[in-house]
């Protein structure tokens, strides 16, 4: 049987910053296509608090999957595609917004956490295989989510979910078509 | 510049479990063969304290991929194919694991997560787009990492976080061929 034990992340919240505006780019293309990691970055992007995705090259479909969550989730998360990512991060740096490179060769996120909780404008930068050196040197702080070789997706997971102190998993998604009540066993979805 | 602002995850712990085993099963087939996905889920099974991970149904190349990881990185990370769902629950069942199912049905891990922290043995159960709705059933406990869409590698990470408290992430790997020296800027690699 579940047993619920309630406990609220605000006991461990430090630095709550209601305001904060998180955004994330890919950078970093492959030789062959991949929609789908595409697709998740988009959609944890989404889940997980940031307000919009910058993605250097894209199939169409992608921002298609996107417009049809929101119709149906809720939210107004954004997609911009053929955003180069020198004018991306150019920009971000001209409005004050920090500069945070996801990478396995980085400073241990544990280490920085608490400095980028105060940051109150981000630009998550996820790197896929092929991240030009210039990344690593414009990017105001490099972080590792574990120095071992996983997935950008996990890795940017942790991060929104880190720098929001877990405030994220609450966030409500306004306008949707659906709606899902958290249950025990099975599932319960309701029309708003 | 970057600034370090030392914050130790210890202190945010409440039920340490250095004991604890924490095993992943992949659940519910795709049309359409996902190996990248699977990849993603075993490497980031494998940076963030699983032990092992068993999958119904994948390329061969993913435990090639898994193998050639343990081999430059370190530790003993284990893939088990052909795994089928009922059986793997069975056992887990029979040696007192419980069995954690990932969904965006379940109850927020935000309030579950101090009862799971207690667990010391876990089946942590991710399903694709088709899980049979006896998974619900034999779950001991539907997690959903936001019950919004996203992605099962993004709520794999948060949920193994969330479980060990951010210590997994100081977890060591031994017997690697090459270690990262993490640095603010940059790459720097050594062999062991």
């Amino acid at each position: 049987m579940v047993q619920l034990a309630r406990m609220r992340y605000s006991s461990l919240v430090t630095d709550i910053q209601p305001e904060r505006s998180i955004r994330v780019l890919r950078v970093g293309q492959r030789y062959v296509r991949d929609d789908r990691t595409l697709t998740h970055l988009c959609l944890v992007s989404r889940a997980l608090g940031a307000e919009a995705i910058y993605l250097e090259d894209a199939e169409k479909d992608v921002t298609g999957t996107l417009e049809e969550v929101n119709r149906t989730w809720g939210g107004e998360f954004g997609a911009t595609l053929g955003a180069s990512w020198r004018k991306v991060i150019g920009e971000a740096k001209k409005e004050g917004r920090s500069v945070v490179h996801l990478t396995m060769y980085g400073l241990p996120i544990q280490d920085v956490v608490e400095e980028l909780r105060k940051l109150d404008k981000i630009l998550i930068v996820v790197g896929g295989p092929k991240v030009p050196g210039k990344v690593y040197h414009e990017a105001d702080f490099n972080i590792a989510v574990t120095s071992q070789p996983h997935s950008e997706v996990a890795a940017l997971a942790i991060a929104l979910h880190e720098i929001q102190s877990g405030e994220e998993l609450k966030r409500k998604f306004p306008k949707s078509k659906l709606r899902i009540l958290p249950t025990a066993h099975g599932k319960r979805v309701v029309e708003n």
